[in-house]
């Protein structure tokens, strides 16, 4: 962490690129995308399946819109958020293990040695999540989550981690909304981890946030009834996970789905297989001056078979850097009349 | 089955009780409930907790409710419609497997001997779930399920199953409904088994399911997307079950629910346990002439540890016979204008 921590001493502020101003009408309901292909596919759809008597018309009950949200709705790195968080609780319940200065992987995650930390690959990875996120109740974990998102900060940009998230898909999340589809999260990502801030930050209610789970269990603790996180894995929602968790949860196939990597490839091709009309969406991280620039190589949010078979099967592909007018929140001078656009 | 087909043509169709008029006035929003403490209960609860300004208000979007649905919302006896499902589609499906005919507990069950079918305890029961509810896709058995129940009829009155469910409880969740909650169901049943109806009869959307389930797996078939069935219990919602799934599905507390038996005790205990405002109700089966009257001895849906609970607590419990002027929709002469109270 204290590697991070150096990080965010040296990095400058990315507010050089804020303040971005627009000539759009007020009323434009996606004011930071730009009028390219990308943005004229979101509102075609939109339209065809709303329009009352058009032959692909959706009623209400079925306008289902899917997102996934490391990488889709806020920013994925350097890390995952869900994994600062990890090592930042790591941190925090240190005193209470003396032993972890002697085990891995805590000892060398405590050093600040994130690489020796994850030589252990998968198992140390789980040791990790079970130690930060098991033995407590689900109240206790939703506190522990709460304190940290509201005071976390990113380590480039030093700005509140739900800052982080993009301008261009809450106008999405909420022009979708307007027009009767109901918006639901589908992430690997925990979903007590996003619950707690979810309807926050994006407008999205704990009932329609899917992520991946541990079990947890049913206690009377001197007669007052709590659940406890278990360490063990419950459902891990991510690629062919996302297709089986959205049918857990939804019940229904989405007719949209949005995404940004190769484990977002099953929810996309699980969307387009409905009959009727169908949108497909990725998010490519193309803007290394106001993002990040990555794709086919990364470690985090690899999109590589998703970018052919986008390419194969006509799925929009949003360039970042050409397609939006503004990534973050922060770089937007808000239009007081836009203030509820969320 | 035969037994039950027997039991069908003896039966004298409860006719003899239909046509109930109302003499109040076509606007109360509980027009089958006769005006009674759990009424007024009910009324009572639900007007705390929207009245702006009021000590008890809780927001539009933690207005939860919950409902247990075999013995709440529909008729289980004499047998759960579920069990009755099954058993039609081992019939269905006995052309395709003629070792059953040699193999328990199908060879008893295709002889009518639902007992000796029985006798194997939960393992026979497990055999004949997996037979008939996994294997195929999820749409496949959404196709099932559907075509079933659009036929299929209740063994003493002869009526869809989809008639059996109650009148008394159609008006409430959509009182309730109207009052801004969002009303679930939470049912040991299984998920897939309610979801294909849910909406139409109760107006619960399929998102608003919540109930037992087996795995599923995702699998390309000629490129097609399909989620395949697997004979492996996934979850069961039921008792200790049911606040984990209220917990999996929703992600926040219910400020009200409603069951009527053992079974439901602990989702109660849960909602109860909350801060704030909260309801609780059994629905306690006591008309032997228009429904059933069972309760500690029953082997379907039995109300024992409940009872003594909501007695202790002061939760509400619905006397059927008392407090209910009508049971099923089929013995109300509806009043045109309160043809849309679903």
């Amino acid at each position: 962490m204290r590697v991070l921590k150096g990080i965010v001493a040296a990095v400058v502020i990315v507010s050089a690129c804020a303040s971005v101003s627009f000539a759009q009408p007020a009323r434009t309901p996606l004011p930071s995308w730009n009028d390219t292909a990308s943005t004229k596919a979101i509102v075609a759809f939109v339209e065809r399946v709303t329009k009352s008597g058009s032959r692909d018309f959706v009623p209400v009950a079925e306008r289902i819109a899917t997102f996934d949200n490391d990488g889709t709705l806020w920013a994925e790195q350097p890390m995952y958020v869900q994994a600062a968080f990890a090592l930042d609780r790591v941190k925090a319940l240190a005193p209470h293990h003396p032993e972890w200065k002697d085990t891995e992987p805590f000892a060398s995650l405590l050093k600040g040695d994130l690489k020796g930390a994850f030589a252990g690959g998968e198992p140390a990875i789980a040791q990790i999540v079970m130690q930060t996120h098991a033995g407590m109740t689900t109240d206790e974990f939703n506190a522990i989550v709460t304190d940290w998102i509201a005071t976390a900060r990113h380590p480039k940009t030093g700005r509140l981690y739900t800052e982080m998230v993009y301008q261009p898909m809450l106008e999405l999340l909420a022009y979708l909304r307007a027009n009767g589809f109901k918006t639901f999260i589908v992430s690997g990502g925990g979903i007590e981890f996003m619950r707690p801030w979810a309807e926050r930050v994006y407008g999205i209610p704990p009932e329609q946030v899917i992520g991946s789970s541990i079990k947890t269990t049913f206690d009377l603790r001197e007669g007052k009834p709590v659940l406890v996180r278990l360490p063990e894995v419950n459902f891990v929602d991510d690629k062919a996970g996302k297709p089986v968790g959205i049918n857990a949860h939804i019940g229904r196939r989405p007719i949209a789905a949005f995404g940004n990597s190769d484990g977002d490839l099953q929810m996309l091709q699980w969307t387009a297989a409905g009959s009727g009309a169908r949108f497909c969406l990725y998010v490519h991280h193309t803007d290394a001056d106001r993002e990040w620039a990555y794709d086919r190589q990364s470690h985090v949010g690899s999109l590589d078979k998703g970018l052919d078979e986008a390419a194969a099967r006509g799925w929009t592909v949003v360039d970042m850097k050409a397609d939006w007018k503004a990534v973050f929140p922060f770089e937007v001078k808000r239009d007081p009349r836009e203030r509820n656009l969320r």
